[in-house]
């Protein structure tokens, strides 16, 4: 870990996880959903052990290096959600991650789709469509079209996906599962009628996983399995059900404002419009966090400040990027004090293969 | 470095670095400056060797980590340029930088004077105020009366110090640079008035270090060595004074738009609300990333769009952050091709460290 223990840590608090495991994996199986949890978030190989002993039919990751790094845990399957560009060099890497695991990559574009022919990966296609986040993806009725080009390239088409980003906003998680739904209908029957056996039909985010509708056969979400401040403020979950934060220390204080040492270089810098601030102070509930610098988190609290030297715990506003600032998560159920050096430490093992 | 070397990469142009390093160096000399260069930037030994064979006076850095790594090198003078609340686990680390180099330690506070004093850290203190920013430091005035109760704890007061960080937004540079020179001209006769033999006088940042005024005898501007799209949106420096970019790789496009595989895992999430995006495009400089998640960048740009797979060099919109996402740059002057297994690449030492 850090070298200088009492600098802000990244804590895990293995009770929350399990439970929050337990809720998604419960909740996937009484709705005939395969879960496969986006290892994105926690980065984690004793964390996708959990997820993948509670039932996850696989692990969705976003990069060739979070592939080749959970093809060693022996996962049945990995879902390289991602529009990849597949070179000769990553094609090298990528059949050898095929040898491990079944392997799905998603494609978007026809150029796309003949580099994984060109370069012979044994993995199936998964078609993106945009259900209305606006990144990536193709128009659902488009599906068809290079369900037919992936097909003739003799890629075999395994289904569609979409990631419905615009779940990220107060209030949106059921709307857009709405769309999500719409889309993958939409663009699963186009592939079919392009003569694709796609059956897979992809959707989820953890704001919008509660909704997922009967089309669905399969869900990715990502945060679920820690929680953050944002899902947190979109009612996506409870304070109690958050089992990261950053463990910080007051370091200055004057008139109704504190400052943390836990800035954007320990929490991350993400700070959506629609947030209060840049994370949450677990123990003090009233509490924002009105600005971030590297190193200073500006707190604004009523009451009584905590004095200096104080440790706090904050739940960063989004938990995948934190976690990749890290090295080690450090597990603790108890308070936010300087890590016990006998404390359990994961490694955060695909830390910066992005 | 990443395993996947398809993937974004931390890429550095040592011909700019070496121009960046040297223009700052002489201006400072120019002025009379002690340049004391924040290395929490680059967290690098290799930049740090170059900014002291360059004339540099000492390093700042933000954390004890950061002490670490840098009292390796041998540097004359270590200016931790923040309220630390030192432990006991902390004094011990703090007391063998001290064996190495001459170590300063900010301090804003009774409390966290009285802590060094009890843990005998052999360093000078530096009492910080606050010149705009609002965010740690005292007032003005009130460095009197700490520089007198340092005093009676034992502490020696080397001077006064601010961080102007209200210069970072468009055209508050000289105006940022001038409330810095009165901020610390107030506190620095206070200190004297109250006993102390303060004549280190420090402020600095990098929009603002052009400005600095005569009072001043230290400036610790940081990004200057790299620059990034923040310094070019404010005017700070050129697109040609960029060393600093992300190698990322075109993976969809469609109608005026194009998405990068450099999102925030690899840029950083900055985004001030000043900024035109997430991060500059350098060989387009009317491109505008006007999305990012943590594996996209959307870009709108003008004119025909670069085919996928095309790789294109973006500034990231705060250096300091996205350094900290990467275990490695990788030294090259020429164009964002996938790099050379043989090109020279330094390590982020203290990445992490924070």
């Amino acid at each position: 870990m850090n070298p200088d223990r009492d600098a802000p840590y990244l804590r895990l608090d293995p009770v929350i996880l399990a439970a929050n495991i337990d809720r998604m994996a419960r909740s996937a199986k009484a709705r005939g959903l395969a879960l496969w949890p986006h290892a994105k978030t926690h980065k984690s190989l004793e964390v996708a052990r959990r997820q993948l002993d509670a039932g996850a039919a696989g692990l969705t990751v976003a990069t060739v290096g979070e592939a080749e790094v959970f093809a060693a845990l022996g996962v049945p399957g990995i879902f390289i959600a991602y529009p990849l560009w597949v070179t000769q060099e990553r094609a090298r890497r990528l059949r050898a991650v095929a040898e491990r695991t079944q392997l799905r990559i998603g494609v978007e574009s026809l150029p796309a789709a003949e580099q994984l022919a060109q370069f012979k990966i044994p993995a199936d296609v998964m078609i993106e469509v945009d259900s209305g986040h606006h990144r990536s993806g193709l128009t659902p009725a488009a599906a068809g079209e290079l369900a037919a080009q992936a097909g003739n390239l003799g890629l075999k088409v395994a289904g569609v996906f979409t990631f419905p980003g615009h779940s990220y906003a107060p209030g949106q998680g059921n709307g857009a599962a709405g769309d999500e739904a719409a889309a993958l209908t939409e663009a699963l029957a186009a592939a079919k009628a392009a003569g694709a056996a796609a059956d897979a039909v992809s959707g989820g985010s953890s704001p919008s996983a509660a909704h997922a509708q009967p089309v669905l056969t399969d869900i990715r979400p990502g945060v679920y399995v820690f929680n953050d401040a944002q899902q947190l403020e979109l009612g996506a979950c409870a304070a109690e059900d958050i089992a990261l934060s950053v463990a910080a220390t007051v370091v200055s204080k004057s008139g109704g404002r504190v400052i943390l040492d836990s800035g954007t270089k320990t929490l991350g810098a993400d700070r959506p419009a629609w947030t209060t601030g840049y994370g949450r102070l677990l123990e003090y509930p009233d509490a924002r966090i009105v600005a971030a610098s590297e190193h200073h988190a500006t707190v604004e609290l009523p009451g009584p400040l905590p004095a200096l030297g104080t440790r706090v715990l904050v739940a960063p506003n989004h938990a995948c990027n934190a976690v990749n600032l890290h090295n080690y998560y450090v597990l603790s159920s108890t308070g936010p004090g300087t890590p016990d050096p006998a404390a359990t430490m994961w490694a955060v093992d695909a830390r910066g293969m992005n």
